[in-house]
């Protein structure tokens, strides 16, 4: 019987990455982390801060996914509107989370908390929360949604007190060989070891150093053995190219 | 009559950004640039190097925006799938394209021409160059779909190549007032301003700094005047509680 494969979807609520006024982090982040847990990131997007978009994002990709994190849009300003959105897409009330609320009531104490404040604990009815060690205000989940902040260093934190109890398969593994020698001269055996490994995903990137052509190949899988093998031809290919490849080795 | 805003989508075709290899860095130049010439980058999908991924992505982004913008998947190796996926997508033969051909054989010349090198001229029939002034294999425009590198020194070359012939609205312009305050101080207020500038976009967008808590509200529109106005305004309430917020001012 085949390993289940555990598949999972970032939404960045963010028109701050759309305007290009902040680079996203919390993709490469999360994309790092998940495929070490078996989990394997299959798509992302960035959509903006606007109802009708969240909720078809997020009625779109839920469904398809095992997994689905958003980040952004769950603090105390007026242009916070996740929360109300994932309770619409789940066709939930949003209601006031005890919880969530004593949370952040003993955060802030009684001179400083206020309504704005306190709008951080109205979640989708059923909402779990997740953990904020670091500006307290709570993540949560509901179903497979994990609904975390967008300032990266929280979104990491509150990432990390979910990541333990996140179901995944064998993860994903691999081997990268790079050297100084243009794809286009590999290519064509390079496509010949692909057709012979059907079981790993073999990737070609091209990249330019000091103005000279490179290429990193990875080749992706779950099979260690087998790995190495492909590692071991596409440094063979090169070297037969007269390039000195460098390999990296993950888990 | 209201002015047409004109809006765009991004497709990072990426295994390699998915797998947290890679940082992708085109969302962001693509957001500046397209912003600064009067279009609206309205989403972005970071996508698997697989075919059905990318025609049903393909084809629900390019009837919904103006423009559309790949990234990824053009060179010559086997996993350089694009040009196959978009002829799909519209439904179109995947033809040698003779100038595409021509641009290769004369940069790569007799003793460097090869079939992997050739096969970049494999493209959608009708499709446009787009010039590659770096590693000279060409991206291609069909209808309103633009197909670029994945390799940022080549996007963006590719990008600029084009950005003159792109059909733009009125920029987009922001200030934005930055401060050491912790938003949840500020929110009530700041959504009363919003509630009275129903033309500008206003966020709210909390940072860490040093360990404190900090802001920068953002107002977003097409109207300088009312623009200034609303930075004035969120300044106020920082100097309010005692900050001493900072000004930036774009277009």
């Amino acid at each position: 019987m085949k390993e289940k494969i555990y598949t999972a979807c970032v939404i960045v609520i963010g028109n701050e990455i759309l305007s290009g006024r902040t680079q996203d982090v919390n993709i490469a982040y999360l994309a790092n982390r998940l495929n070490g847990l078996g989990v394997r990131l299959c798509e992302a997007r960035i959509i903006a801060d606007d109802e009708t978009a969240i909720v078809e994002a997020l009625n779109a990709c839920r469904v398809r996914y095992d997994y689905v994190f958003t980040t952004g849009g769950i603090g105390p300003t007026h242009d916070d509107i996740t929360p109300a959105c994932i309770a619409k897409a789940f066709d939930r009330p949003l209601v006031r989370n005890a919880e969530a609320e004593a949370v952040l009531r003993s955060h802030y104490g009684r001179s400083n908390i206020n309504e704005a404040r306190l709008s951080m604990a109205n979640l989708p009815e059923g909402a779990k929360l997740i953990d904020n060690p670091v500006s307290r205000a709570p993540g949560f989940q509901i179903e497979n949604v994990f609904v975390l902040a967008g300032v990266p260093v929280v979104a990491r934190a509150m990432f990390e007190n979910l990541a333990d109890h996140l179901k995944g398969g064998t993860p994903v593994a691999s081997r990268t060989v790079s050297a100084l020698v243009p794809e286009g001269e590999i290519a064509g055996d390079l496509a010949s070891i692909q057709a012979r490994y059907s079981d790993v995903d073999i990737g070609s990137y091209p990249f330019i150093r000091h103005g000279r052509l490179g290429v990193s190949i990875v080749a992706r899988g779950t099979g260690e053995v087998i790995l190495d093998s492909v590692a071991q031809e596409a440094a063979d290919l090169m070297r037969a190219r007269g390039a000195d490849p460098s390999q990296i080795k993950t888990n």
